[in-house]
């Protein structure tokens, strides 16, 4: 019992004196950014919670890290990008509100004198908020007094290397815009919860051809109906792993480099 | 595998078509108000957050609900009813943050058509967040335009029976408010996640007696040591399921009633 | 006149070189927090604000204090506790609106060398957006630049001794949050102000029986038609100075106390 | 007794079922705006709130309308008109968190079935945050759904006649904005509130030369050291009365002939 | 090519190196507030853009300043001073959104070192929203920490002299408040911009005639159709050239004054 | 002079009859998004300004369109994209400043009846808070009901068609985030603007090799001391009007066949 008491990697699952001592030791504090979004007939709605989630965990526990609560609802869906707001289940934040907890949850992690953050998105509409929330809790700290504070703001698709995409994608990368839901999606499910995924429900009714613009408030129809941008077609839980490898490598590399972690 | 993926109670463990075809039928949809907050050298910092989802997922299976992604951060704690921001790894929202969240989630379930919402808190400070993320949905919505939408917003301390109070407290209640981290909340871990309770760290340097009032910005220092504001002593997994089954009763017949379910 | 013009309790009562010269002497600085709600058929809707600005006034003269113009429009009135918005005339902020004044005014205090203040409130819905107001201007001043300020956050109610409460009620107290309108307040109004109530004129409806949870969007039908929660029964002038006189020796007792002064 | 608490011409003095007679018969609401700001060692810093609150009762007394608590706390006193932050005692709101308030009072106004508001301002500096308040309100209700609703918005000084400023001012007027806690406030606060003035503590030391520009943030040292703009010399009681009349008159007319009244 | 790259006085026409090279100089940085707004049938609705840009360019030349680009959008338009919402082109900000681009855009010129700033409007209804912007400034910045930084706020018209005000309205002046797309602001469009200006298309349906309040929604009738409040008979571009001396020379002489420039 | 009175292409250029003229014809109204930010040594900090107001004024021409004011601040600058905020000049505005920018404007504009609107955007980080701001415009319409309303939102380099890329780029290009200050936005100024480019002053320093990531509050040291993300080099001004071509004939084949304009 006192075992898993300070043997998690999860913040939340500690208590308290065994946060201090962690932060104390210089604990690097992972925050995953998810969303609540349909991501096709073959995947369950929590995605992007669940893979930068699986990543932060793994860094965390290579580097002696934390991970704090995900951040579950994400910033609007657009219909470029993760199928739109259109889509049944699809519960997403104003910009102002994601800017808000991120900045909010920030700035208690630097009151307990966590200097090291690493933030990893998992929805790519979250991008910009995120950006902002941090931009504002600097404001709010005061740049000039932020006492040796560094925020690591991480796409987890960006840490993919090259070499596993020409590997993936033989025949070409469509981007990773159109990778909602898609292959590398659906590969990391795979690796990580295939119960969460149904090969079977997936509809060949892709790719997406959007217009090179947004319009509103008519969402385009060019949005398969599946909600799945691209194909799912090639997805396995072996490609999941490259690309997981990737993400976790990549950003162990990072942190150990830019927080002087040897 | 497509087991899973329909018949789990959590809205976001469900593809985008299932989660549709629920709302149709007139499922409820519970979410989880919970906070990252010290609960004693003897639990891990996710109390909040287990109890009331634990609370959501056993009402909803029984009312065919759905169990929307918990809240895990929470309004600003406070020294009289948590503890206060002062415990490392209290992580908190101010309550605009918190509000606007509460208020964005329900304004998206709304416009999914879902009209029978139960919002199920397991933090004291969330009250009245809650109470005005609410106000601030319906003021977006329009009253008058609400279309039979209705919104139960309920601590799940409060469903507990006056009976089992006196069964668990023998010699009287010390109240809700300082229950916090004590033999409540313990108990309810205890039958939940024996794994994140450690009674073997519980110090015994409660209760708390603060003064009437609130002082800032220094933290009275009435606040034991611990962050354990009652005490731990007498807690067992056996009351916990007690005031489960008290707050799962009591919320389905709230529902039962409230939104016409026989 | 000159003598009224250095002479009065209330901030704005005095020219500005007085102000200026009380807070160089240390004079703490009292403000009432109130709101304009029903408070039944028997009495007027400024119940709350009538009652904390007594207070402030009583301790105010007796520690050297100074009254700072009450804050006559409060949280929104919920149900359970004030009968809720559905009673004509009762007119309420949003939460980020008072919380937005306390925090403006608050500054303003601080600005002109004010570290002690006392913030008295007489309506319940004010609780945590005045807690919000206070921590924002906190926040706004920086926690580590206060210079000594001190904020006590006081419900008058609070300061009333269990001996009194036994007293009044003999047969068991209701709790507060029942005694909207009922006969502390209505004891507390005999003896401020008789000329705002009409005992003839109360309803014998209550008291309520509210089911214990918030309802959305319409608010239950449980709040007696009368608005008043408990009863009125038994209320007296005399009873009202008990209980202003418990609130005052509270305050007085705990200002002393708090900012060190004989 | 029940005399008083159906007779007042304050809102908040009567019990909620007479406010809504009155407003079922078509009363008028009147919202006072004040401050709380420095006007010379020789008045009270209230000016600002006694002035339009005692025009406020004078006409709706005369037209059966209701005065609501007037709002004690103005927008951020300027040098220019006001003599600026810098003197003790002048407690300000920003603009935002001022038409936040009156945004928020209108709409439960309105909410009431209120149709017909009259805000009447004490303090220059609240003019354009009340404006915005005011479109605030009728963007929350929605132009296109307000049912009937108008909202007058008057400075009670522009109500005054040319004739009476002649006749106070034989040697020109310095301006409204220059008569800061100058003759017209000084005349007008020794009818209402002579206890609150005391001329001999008045200095001599203006008129006020200001620059044609604002500068910030250091306050410009052109305000008299007294805080009075211009002088008191020549302030009466009975040029208070004049005053008080033009502003009762001509918002009494002003209110006839907007709704309808004969 | 060269030249221009660093000889012009607007600040987005040079490249950075250049401006940071001006700013190390101690170049004052204007800032032109303006607005799209209609401005009667004879003329274009850029007037408020076009009339402070002008100024800030001749002062900027003569005290070796750099002008920002102008903010082109104002706040709301209202009846007694602009001609108000209902004419259509007219396109505002609220007042927050105009106090929140003043804040940031100065916040980022003191961040890059500016401590010179000279806030030129040319928009009546924008004068508070910018005051409020500045305040909100200060206090972002710290007031204590603002490091010798000076704004100043002008009204371009406010720098005219009573001689040239005598000059061009030998019968009386209307006040500024009725000049809006009169004779002032005709004239110095005539001399700015002859080609925004058709005085054929002017109707004579002046002057207006105001009630001494606001009414809301309805905008009152009084606003003459064309949208001129005054007269446009007797503009000129001499006149205009009277009027931008004026200004040009009343804003250098602040400047040289308040900054110690000689 | 009366033509150019009713000929302008932009907005603001028109009285307000013409204005209300070309709306009820159905012009569209075309709004460009730019910024304030460093462009290298080599160019003026306006070019984000300039680039989607020159292709705006042309679409428009075509399609019988208004041009309104260019919004000239954007939001905040990010290395990996622009450079950050770390060079003298970028002026920048939070992310909800902009937003609220752009939603009044928008508001404003369907308040005169305008239904189809395309937002041009020359500044890479105004994409989010320019699609919030939109969204934020519909929130407060209400999507049901906007009339018809149609919002175009156009990045103009998502317009070039990749044979061009192809042409100017035929070693492969490098991306749109790192073509800041490069040869597509040097091209384009140089047929638009050679007088606000000096390509003598273009330092050799990049290309910019980022980290797949972003770092605050430090900004990496792996921006071109030039600004110049990528390389100038190959620049000129034929190669401008190719891009500048895909633009328009992209944007008008996008406004033609959205808005039903044959």
């Amino acid at each position: 019992m006192s075992t898993a008491l300070t043997d998690s990697v999860h913040l939340a699952e500690l208590p308290w004196p065994e946060f201090a001592r962690r932060i104390a030791e210089g604990a690097p504090v992972f925050l995953p950014l998810g969303s609540t979004e349909q991501h096709g007939r073959h995947m369950a709605m929590n995605v992007d919670v669940v893979l930068p989630t699986a990543v932060c965990e793994r860094v965390a526990l290579k580097v002696g890290g934390l991970v704090a609560p995900a951040i579950a609802y994400g910033n609007r869906s657009q219909p470029r990008t993760g199928g739109g707001p259109a889509f049944p289940g699809t519960l997403n934040l104003a910009a102002a509100t994601l800017s808000a907890v991120i900045r909010d949850v920030l700035l208690d992690l630097f009151r307990h004198d966590v200097r090291r953050i690493v933030v990893v998105n998992g929805h790519y509409e979250n991008i910009w908020p995120a950006v902002e929330g941090i931009e504002l809790m600097l404001d709010a700290v005061g740049r000039e007094r932020s006492d040796g504070l560094v925020v690591l703001r991480i796409d987890h698709w960006d840490m993919v290397r090259p070499e596993t995409i020409a590997r993936i994608f033989p025949d070409g990368y469509p981007g990773i815009e159109l990778e909602h839901a898609s292959v590398i999606e659906t590969s990391m499910m795979l690796a990580l919860r295939p119960d969460l995924v149904d090969l079977r429900a997936a509809l060949h009714d892709g790719p997406a051809r959007f217009r090179p613009y947004d319009r509103y408030p008519v969402p385009p129809s060019e949005v398969p109906p599946s909600g799945v941008l691209s194909l799912t077609e090639g997805s396995s839980a072996e490609k999941g792993e490259w690309l997981l490898a990737d993400a976790v490598d990549g950003i162990e590399r990072a942190v150990r480099e830019e927080f002087g972690m040897q």
